[in-house]
């Protein structure tokens, strides 16, 4: 691994993950649009259900707006797809591809960002190569079937203390709670429905950002 | 592209595909070694509800059997999967990773078998680097909600013509017609229940083997 312990490398702030099954009928490209216009520093596609060409077709057009922006790009779960699409990176859950066979498969110059919600979990993927650690689920969660209960914010706080990588909080985020998230050590948050389900997205991405970078002192 | 046009590699004779939601409660891993011990020239994983992770510990389990025993080993649809677990190739249909995208990330000394259903699919994949192609359903089959009409011998014949490539029968292939499958002009066959839901998968994949090597008169 040529990776250089305790380096950051991307922008964390704000990642948004496009879910079409919680986002009103908006599709993929729509809502990583407006990610993208609101000041998402992410966007991730999370495509759980439809075929990997779908995903690839979608993953190739949301990479390019992306590119476009300056906003780095994730495929959540499909290696493949991330590669295929020309992506930034990953995005693994426990579930999901082993980390270290992400990270073999990603290089080590493509981002990888893996799900942890324990100390032992995020220790575990700081070895294997995770760029940023998505902890959660921080509050509830109606989009996750599989989230588990709620982790907390001092959970945050131990996983902050526990590895040198990045921590993005996840599950159940919002304008209101998102900055003592940022409070308890995490580089940033990750937003679904907060996102997906607004009237307006993009004005709801800059609310997020806002409440981000206000807690961050930037 | 660095393949020579109209080299066949591999031995597609008899392919057994694991799909363990279509087999008496047997594992993605017993059907693979019945398989190996009945004669199977190839074996591949197909797994469609299964977690990654799953998938590849699976796959990881059948390449080592796999790999013994001289039979060659793909993994279906997860060209990531394949490549985690050290797999010989993948097989993509037509809604998975598009063709093109699944060589570049196999490289080409990797197996690559991609599904066609006409002669316009046909060569459109021998074109994107297919190294066999998967035509069915020939018959009837309750195992691919997806498969469409049986598109009979014709349909067989036909493809053999349009391309170059080894082209394998798929879809209700039973030692009864198996036979007449690899006269149509196949190299081989894939099964999935003839073997999974049979009493004996060792003697049931025997049984295949035995008609289609005297269809091709070995």
């Amino acid at each position: 691994m040529s990776r250089v312990s305790g380096r950051a490398r991307g922008d964390w702030r704000l990642c948004v993950l496009t879910d079409s099954r919680h986002a009103r009928g908006r599709s993929h490209i729509e809502i990583a649009m407006a990610a993208v216009r609101g000041g998402a520093t992410v966007v991730q596609l999370r495509m759980k259900d439809e075929p990997a060409r779908e995903a690839v077709a979608a993953a190739r057009a949301i990479a390019a707006l992306c590119r476009a922006a300056g906003v780095a790009f994730l495929v959540n779960d499909r290696v493949d797809v991330a590669l295929a699409a020309g992506a930034d990176g990953a995005h693994v859950g426990q579930d999901d591809l082993p980390a270290a066979d992400a990270r073999a498969l990603l290089g080590p110059d493509r981002l990888l960002g893996v799900s942890a919600a324990t100390e032992d979990e995020a220790r575990a993927a700081w070895r294997d190569g995770a760029d940023y650690l998505g902890v959660g689920a921080v509050y509830g969660t109606s989009t996750k079937a599989d989230a588990g209960p709620p982790v907390g914010l001092d959970r945050i706080r131990a996983i902050c203390r526990a590895v040198p990588v990045p921590v993005v909080g996840i599950g159940g985020i919002t304008a209101e709670n998102a900055a003592e998230v940022i409070r308890a050590g995490a580089a940033g948050v990750a937003v679904v429905t907060a996102v997906t389900l607004a009237e307006d997205m993009v004005e709801a991405t800059r609310r997020l950002r806002e409440q981000v970078d206000a807690a961050l002192g930037r």
